[in-house]
């Protein structure tokens, strides 16, 4: 019989990897909740209407779809099959679709709760999505995502918390970031100083090689997609942007002074960094704040500041990103409503912490102690002192077979369990137990309160 | 344009919900890990070849299958369209399909993984399954479960801390419950003692009746269901059994006396009994645990031990159960691995804690205080005393908008907020803050290390 597998793309998470993964989302939801985030969760199913031509023409063909449950032919005969192209018949066949992220059902969410729902509405939401992209490495088929966004809001508090948010998160797990900044309007007043309001994401992508191909090979890219000479000209200042955030954001300020957009993106910027300062101008975080005129992501969606995360001592793409956008549930019939979000990429965090060696003890070890079994009289003894040592907080196991006592210490071993006890005839009747440490290998005759302390490091 | 929904038989959890599974799961992966098992997780999509003829023809209906991504219908010409029916043209559009329950990826993560695996292996998992139901009052299209198994070992200690597991996970819901306990082995004592090996579940059915319909109802209902005179006869010391469990177990162990199967089932049961108790005779658990012969879940697939719990103070069904199977991944080609788990009915436990009114304070609440946003220069100044009520723990929001403080105590309010903080040019220039407490509506100026302790209830 062939040995079963699990579709490609998809993975299994093994005791070590969820107890890592368990570290990964309880932090980021712990610090989700200090900031009054709320955590909420929806369907893995949605209608396929609601997810249907909110992620593009691209998207549609990502989305997984549900075949409608029992006689999903009769809706179609022979001849339609016939003339019709697989994604017509999809649309015939099936009615759901798997969650392809978290910020469409939220909107759908929003909508149709908007009755029960006190404004700004802060949630967090950790749930599993699913894309039908080709498998590579990095890239799943089912993986976590880790929103959170506020709506019914615009202030620009609500930009400053998720920056505080991003640094308390990256300083829990010991990461050192580079948290980059940047902001919509600032790129649409590029855009509107030079008249390329369309060239927005070339110059961004152009920009952003300059510390790789340098400055006469970005101004080549910048003609080769389409910008004058007069048009590169006037970006020069802008590409050759240096200095702190505050040099920064004062060149910018003046270069589109007389674009609406440019000054108001500029402004909010200000507030942004201005607020994640004390009052004597000294840092309120843990990790750099970098304005970074070359952030681009995600241009269509979002419309004033946007965010994004990179680890300083690893090389891996944005591990945390988001924005602010105008309008989240336009598409269902609710418009106006403006919000701002995150989402952390648990996956490249936890390839990220997995490179630097980062994770605590107490995400890698479950049982602390294993009781060895002698047989039966031993045994049900020995199930009566786990259940003081349980009581104490000690997740603790009683070795269920009375097997080879070379087969239980290898257990232990491969299970990184630090504390074995022996009890055997003897010191069931001097009521003691042999403990021994695992690690130093060191052995002691003690009481069931001494060993509770002495594993609890007491 | 019509309000966005979800597919029927599928929920949203709001915050409230949310905080409340979050309680219900924490409290039962606490104590599974207390127990020594070993959190995993598997993909939601499985291939079909893993799931189907797992759970008979009626759940093969049930599955929900994802149709294959791309040109799924160069797979099939309409000719093959209009002479297949339903169930084999399924099985050409879709290679996946949704987990159904966590068994069967249970039984495939440990044969594809088994060469890394170290016996006995203790795992729980705690993910959605998705059943294509008629959706009724607590019955959902996607719902949780929470399995607890142990593979690899046939010590009937295992048996004894599930017992264990379910009593202290119940004790901390503060859940009243029984643990009914009864042994396949039994049951098929008693079918081969009067030679009706077939009307197993019959009897059982017919026995779990006796408290309401009386002895002579259910000794018709069971020649109803074909018993003969003398087989009746036969069964009436076990439909009358009574008393304390060591009563009712010394008196099948001696009707049962003949049969090899069921003296084995009464050993067992007797074991997992007196393991339960102190060397006095003591109960070592909070609840009752009652042998009860009418117990028959599952009978095709459980060999041994079965449980089952029953909330004593709210009408439900039963909230949690499982048993000891012989053979669970033979169905892999991997056969006489025996194992014995548990599942809790995630959603009926949520039910009978709403019922109850069991819920902490803890697992209803989140943001502790909330700063009142008078305006920029303040609300600045409440971000940076928001920092140190979140470092010493405390959830905090500052309210992004300035608006009216009716609406900003209205919305601390919705949210259940315990304390609110109202700082003002007056309390910026003194350097206290006006702590509200929402509930006495009492109000103080204190220092912010004050306010600390206040909320912490120091």
């Amino acid at each position: 019989m062939q040995k079963p597998s699990i579709p490609k793309g998809t993975r299994d998470f093994d005791a070590t990897e969820m107890a890592r993964r368990n570290y990964i989302f309880d932090t980021i939801r712990s610090v989700y909740a200090l900031y009054g985030f709320r955590q909420i969760e929806t369907p893995a199913m949605e209608n396929l209407s609601t997810l249907m031509g909110k992620y593009g023409e691209e998207g549609d063909k990502l989305l997984y779809r549900i075949l409608n449950s029992g006689d999903f032919k009769a809706e179609v005969s022979a001849d339609d099959y016939n003339e019709k192209t697989a994604a017509q018949l999809a649309s015939r066949f099936c009615e759901k679709g798997l969650r392809y992220d978290l910020t469409v059902p939220f909107a759908r969410f929003v909508v149709q709760h908007r009755d029960k729902l006190q404004m700004p509405f802060k949630r967090f939401q950790i749930q599993p999505v699913w894309r039908a992209d080709r498998p590579q490495k990095g890239r799943y088929r089912e993986f976590y995502q880790c929103d959170a966004d506020v709506v019914g809001s615009d202030s620009l508090l609500n930009e400053v918390e998720l920056v505080q948010i991003m640094d308390e998160v990256f300083t829990r797990f010991g990461i050192r970031v580079s948290i980059k900044i940047n902001n919509r309007k600032i790129l649409a007043g590029i855009a509107e100083m030079i008249g390329a309001a369309d060239a927005i994401t070339d110059i961004a992508v152009a920009i952003d090689k300059l510390d790789k191909i340098g400055l006469d090979k970005v101004n080549d890219e910048l003609r080769e997609r389409g910008l004058s000479d007069e048009q590169v000209a006037r970006l020069q200042p802008i590409i050759a942007l240096s200095g702190t955030n505050a040099e920064k954001l004062q060149t910018m300020s003046q270069l589109l002074a007389q674009t609406e957009s440019g000054a108001k993106g500029c402004e909010e910027i200000a507030f942004v960094l201005g607020a994640l300062q004390d009052a004597e101008g000294r840092s309120l975080l843990h990790n750099e704040v970098d304005f970074d005129l070359t952030l681009a992501r995600g241009l269509n969606y979002y419309t004033g500041c946007i965010f994004e995360v990179k680890a300083l001592d690893v090389a891996m793409g944005s591990i945390t990103g988001g924005g602010r956008y105008d309008n989240l549930t336009g598409i269902f019939g609710m418009p106006g409503l403006s919000g701002v979000g995150i989402s952390f990429g648990a996956d490249r965090i936890y390839d990220v912490l997995c490179q630097l060696d980062l994770y605590p003890a107490t995400a890698t070890t479950n049982t602390q102690l294993l009781f060895i079994n002698f047989g039966a009289t031993e045994a049900a003894h020995c199930l009566r002192l786990a259940i003081q040592t349980r009581r104490a907080g000690i997740p603790t196991e009683v070795y269920p077979d009375s097997t080879k006592m070379k087969k239980q210490m290898s257990y232990a071993n491969a299970a990184g369990v630090p504390f074995v006890a022996l009890v055997g005839e003897n010191e069931m009747q001097a009521g003691t137990i042999a403990l021994k440490n695992m690690q130093t290998g060191e052995q002691q005759n003690v009481t069931i309160d001494e060993a509770i302390a002495l594993i609890q490091g007491k």
